[in-house]
């Protein structure tokens, strides 16, 4: 029998105005209850995570992806730890943003509104499931969401959980829905739901990305592509930048913060070359390097065009030399994706400009690009990194799921 | 010589690192002279505009459109005033919005920056060009701007001032540049500029912004389509009631801030209609009631389920009678455009729910639906009245034609 992709969406849109005013209280019980369910439910959630990695192994999965889609004890752990930093987290909903009076006398209060139905699309990480439940929630919105096929069980197993606590709670089990389905054109269908869902939030990789921006007819809100830049100054200090090029590149290849490019001061190759050939041979990650750094790096390829532009997720990055810093900027703008870009240096002045000009939702000066992500801000979690500059850029949490409104008040006035 | 679209829009993409940088006293600088200089080319801009009425009168274009697109000198003097309030209002680029340290030491910032370069697509009201200019470029935006053919020389005419004014001043004119093209055609071409343009704003009839939003592959704000609601509480106050209504509806009927639908509470209808009745009757105001409705309303037509959605721009209104306040707000949530609506009541319980409930940027209790506008908000002057919930919502003026990045300092922390 076929899904029913419109009955889904539009029984979420009835559940919006209910949503949308459930207090404080309510939410943080909802949420609370769902994380010691699913700890509770681990070995159902595991067992059918288990289905999901089988079927993957079958598929011949790449090891990266595989590694994202892979449930475990602990990261159910960390899943339900996420929830109840959610609960923890102030609510949004109904925050007087600005206030003030007109010399008519009407009073003018913008206060934060959910937004109303969200939308998520995403690939192979199970754990975004309850993320984005508990962020949309939190926020006063319904979420419908749409895992990829890969994850199929996993994510059918927590979306029951996630149901029954908010029944337990008393609360409309329609304030998260699960698209449970691996047709194809479900999802396009899914992405032509306009009159139901608010927004559309695609999160994966630069393929999927593409795909919903351009055939969707809801709004969407990009995120996640990351071809992420390190950029080693004439001054940088060579201490920092080897052990932030091997977290940002090889802690965890396949998440799109993690480093793919590196751009180097031609002042500093003497210096740094040796330890970063070494280092990256040592972790086993392949370079693609331009003619003046391949010198400098055994066993290295030479790059293309294609490579600066390359989101790798694996142990591979491109390497490029330039003469100045004002080419390591227009180099890194031309090919970023406006995610995450780093300048490692010790020198205040090219700092700023590195900050001042690179047009990334976030830009660095000696810290990791592995920072970029809701936990480590502080929001509680993630529900992805917008890399557009409408409505949100960089991690979204709570408050970037949220609009508002004006609330104007006053005693019979007209305008002149 | 066909118009070559992508030439504007490119040169436009090249002006933006430059635009983004310039100081805030070079900006007012600017937008000053170009106050001055529209006044003092006052004529030549009426002898461009009387071109433009002229070839409206022959299409015999409707006069609530030839109003929209009529300048005089004391008009030429409020868009002049206009430039010169955004001259004095603060900068919004560099505004520090958040900033926090975490517990591993890194420090973020969360910084305004401009968006880039915005499109504005509009109509037939030529203020719209040097207003739109203004704020696009106080917030460090580029503009391109496609005005209606039927104030094609009007804009031309503008837009030359401005790009004087830049020039006077030492800035590069492309922070300014019109598609002086009235080709439909060159409108869709203009609509698929997304390597160049960030962001395209419709400001007009519900059918252009219809037309954007189905055609454009660049992200779209949609704004202006106001069907505005007028609600009659059982405890509303006549004497505030009849002005209010009078005001919204005919003050200015070309506009998307005037009202177009009126909803009554039945326990009120024997003290409220006689004199909306004839209020309406002295103002030309054609009816289109419902039955019970219809009764107190001699000259009305019956409503049809079109009417009450309708933005009639027109000396034209709906009247819909309800049982209850909660199913006013539904009629509302249903029919409304989410721009702005309007209840006259003195029971705080009754205006408390309608500002909780009703789903529309600006919700008014006993104020016209005529101050939905940036100029009466105190943003200085307008770029639209956003009607959707992403990223602006309501009067748009400076701070909602920008973005924000982080800024991510540290001293080489990794991800644990």
């Amino acid at each position: 029998m076929a899904y029913n992709v419109e009955e889904t969406c539009k029984r979420a849109a009835n559940a919006r105005y209910t949503i949308g005013t459930i207090s404080t209280e309510t939410k943080n019980e909802v949420l609370l209850h769902a994380a010691d369910l699913l700890v509770a439910g681990a070995e159902k959630i595991l067992a059918a995570n288990a289905e999901d990695l089988e079927r993957g192994r079958r598929n011949h999965m790449k090891d990266s992806l595989l590694d994202r889609l892979m449930l475990n004890e602990s990261r159910i752990g960390q899943i339900a730890e996420g929830l109840r930093q959610v609960a923890g987290l102030p609510d949004p909903v109904g925050e007087v943003l600005d206030e003030f009076e007109r010399p008519n006398g009407i009073r003018i209060r913008k206060v934060r509104v959910p937004i109303g139905v969200i939308g998520i699309i995403y690939e192979s990480r199970p754990n975004v499931t309850a993320d984005a439940f508990a962020l949309c929630f939190k926020s006063g919105n319904v979420s419908v969401l749409k895992g990829g096929s890969d994850a199929i069980c996993s994510n059918q197993a927590i979306t029951e959980i996630l149901r029954k606590a908010l029944k337990d709670c008393g609360v409309d089990p329609d304030a998260v829905n699960l698209i449970a389905s691996s047709n194809r054109e479900d999802t396009k269908r899914f992405m032509q739901m306009r009159d139901y869902i608010d927004v559309l939030i695609p999160r994966g990789s630069a393929g999927l990305i593409r795909a919903v921006v351009e055939n969707s007819s809801i709004p969407v809100i990009e995120t996640g592509s990351g071809n992420c830049h390190i950029y080693i100054d004439k001054d940088a200090d060579i201490e920092k930048a080897i052990p932030i090029i091997i977290n940002a590149k090889t802690q965890r290849t396949g998440v799109c913060n993690a480093a793919e490019s590196l751009v180097v001061h031609r002042q500093i190759l003497d210096r740094f070359m040796p330890a970063f050939s070494e280092a990256m041979k040592e972790h086993g990650v392949q370079l693609f390097a331009d003619e003046d750094a391949g010198k400098f790096l055994p066993g290295s390829e030479p790059a293309t065009e294609e490579d600066y532009a390359k989101e790798y997720l694996d142990l591979m990055m491109s390497v490029k030399c330039v003469d100045s810093i004002e080419e390591a900027i227009d180099h890194i703008n031309r090919y970023h994706t406006k995610h995450s870009d780093c300048i490692i240096t010790e020198d205040p002045a090219a700092a700023e400009l590195f900050l001042e000009l690179i047009d990334s939702a976030c830009v660095y000066v000696n810290v990791s690009t592995r920072f970029t992500d809701g936990f480590e801000f502080g929001f509680g979690a993630e529900i992805g990194i917008s890399t557009q500059k409408l409505h949100a850029r960089g991690p979204m949490g709570l408050k970037e799921l949220t609009s508002y409104k004006y609330r104007i008040t006053g005693n019979g006035q007209v305008r002149g």
